[in-house]
């Protein structure tokens, strides 16, 4: 399954409309374009649904939000839905104020979402209107362990059944749910909290796979998710062998990323189905 | 001192809320993670309240502000200072357009800042209403040396009377002051100066060393200061070793600041008092 | 030549006013600091054309323009012409949008160019008024080969001719062409396709090499082309060297550009008069 959604991503190369914060929207772009797909920034009201006619997916993340972008969140949605692209949303800092919250909320109102990732603590703020949010971190009382995993997973399951999206919960453990069918990841690396970007990009690989497997969204999720938690554990190796630190970490995940093939997601993904 | 300041920010992991320049402001976010603090960027007027009260401090850079941002950084502040939260000021390119000189001067007075950072220029241009600040870089007449270094401190004492806030003037020696007391600090690398986003890194540092000690900014701003000069030493002895050149110089850079302990900073400082 | 424009951009170290996109902002301050000049960046009408008149070349680039930014690109570029500062545009996904098509024919009609550096769908969709441009990069269609160099190195001088500006169009072959003179270059390495940044970074540091030498646009431009290609390989060999990837590539990429000097560039370059 792995190896066939990625090898679909290197041979489509998706074009992926953007609508992202400043802070890792360099970022973003350089996850997808090593991933071997390809992105286009535009979050002008004037631009945004033309620019999403032409590409194959759209990327929605409310990172740094505003007036203007909420505006061009929505009508490049309701374009990308008419046009059946997926459409991917990272709701990042949902619960940390009531802007983020009711956003959230206007876009599941106006927008039909493939997959919508985050960290538990923002997802659940999606479903209860307000939340405890760190930051954009997620809360310590709602880190997903082998202990809670259960209820996380009935969570997720009738979130998902709820929005008919796919709900991927990013963690120690990935939770990722299309209602019927759900996956566990238990790759990656805790350094990978410790930059910033981490989320924001694994979203926006998540939407590359998407657009490049359009029929198969939970599986295309669940790649990106081990993925990128392989290229945690790659960087880090790699960090070890070169005696750098966090800012290193960060270049050698990027340059996994870009190395990561069918061969090495099947043989070090840990990911299983429930 | 330096090991105390440290260990606070170590221990408290501050969320500092930023709003900030979206030149350098995957830097900054990068530079609290490395430290130890958290970041959230938000700069919409509608949320900006809400998100400085979840944080414990707030960093705000005029690097390249607008209209709607301006309102933004007023209302940030006075809610900050409503909840006693620190307050820092990046007043970047002050005295390179009307626009920013003014806009420091609605923020001064609007806002009661902990500390305000900015190369000699930008300082200069806060007092007199204008300046000769070449672009975002000190004029080199503003330069200070050991031969001038006496006038720099009272004008920097001067000004924080005059301000209330600690006034921490940034180049080959930097000079922080609370007006009663004042810091020199003779580290760092004429390198940093050739990468983007040393100074608002720097700034931001300062925030979170502020934030997680809000009864000793003079110490924290110095401390701050310490520990990015010593990581611009540091990364320049890496980049040495490894023969690689000016962006590898800012990787390491940023590993430095995650390695910086307070054995570190004991040991490398170069502070006086005086 | 090529020496000649190098070291007078080392002398001269001007500042360039950038009016960017959000993506790559960080990259193109980085590029102008690594080749000696300084960056500014400011899209506030209320201060664009201050900034501009402290600067000494302006480059606007369209890659994530708004309504709002694309008055103060006007507002810019006219100071700038007044002034007869060097300014040089990339009109990034020009033929993508309608928006970014009109964009650049009102910026067109607004002012005058020293020179336009794109990929061939991006100048194409100039005359054309639309085009058929792959989100911001290339189509297949329009590579410029050894094949149909002709026919490319026509529509290059053609189009000079017509807009009085250099014309810059990059690829495997880089033509830059002011009507009366055109450079071939190949330099270069595939890879720089697989990172965010490269064009825009050539088009910033093209900007920079304008400004030091306002009197010799296409030599300016032309020399540009051939620091980014020549670093653009020197980084292949030593990705190739440390055993790293795509990220680490974009590293040493900058750091190539920052060790260039008269020397290399005379010795490196593929560049031939036509």
């Amino acid at each position: 399954m792995l190896a066939n959604i990625w090898q679909n991503l290197k041979n489509k190369r998706p074009i992926v409309h953007c609508i992202t914060n400043y802070v890792t929207v360099n970022d973003c772009a350089n996850i997808l374009l090593a991933g071997g797909a390809a992105p286009i920034m535009a979050d002008d009201i004037g631009e945004v649904e033309d620019i999403t006619a032409i590409c194959s997916g759209l990327y929605i993340n409310i990172g740094t939000l505003n007036e203007r972008t909420i505006a061009s969140m929505t009508a490049a949605g309701r374009k990308a839905n008419s046009l059946s692209h997926p459409v991917i949303l990272d709701p990042v800092g949902a619960g940390a104020s009531p802007l983020r919250t009711h956003t959230v909320s206007l876009l599941l109102e106006n927008i039909l979402f493939s997959a919508i990732r985050g960290n538990m603590s923002e997802i659940k703020a999606i479903v209860q209107g307000n939340g405890s949010t760190r930051g954009v971190d997620a809360e310590v009382n709602d880190m997903v362990t082998e202990e809670n995993i259960g209820n996380a997973v009935s969570f997720a399951r009738s979130l998902s059944k709820k929005t008919n999206a796919v709900i991927a919960i990013s963690g120690a453990i990935d939770i990722i749910s299309s209602g019927d069918k759900t996956y566990l990841v238990r790759n990656g690396h805790p350094l990978m909290a410790r930059i910033t970007g981490t989320g924001c990009m694994l979203t926006a690989l998540m939407a590359a796979c998407c657009a490049a497997n359009p029929d198969r969204i939970l599986d295309a999720a669940a790649t990106a998710a081990c993925a990128v938690g392989i290229s945690g554990e790659l960087a880090y190796e790699k960090m070890q062998q070169n005696d750098v630190g966090i800012s290193s970490y960060r270049t050698y995940f990027l340059d996994a990323i870009e190395k990561i093939n069918g061969e090495i997601l099947e043989r070090r993904s840990q990911i299983e189905g429930c």
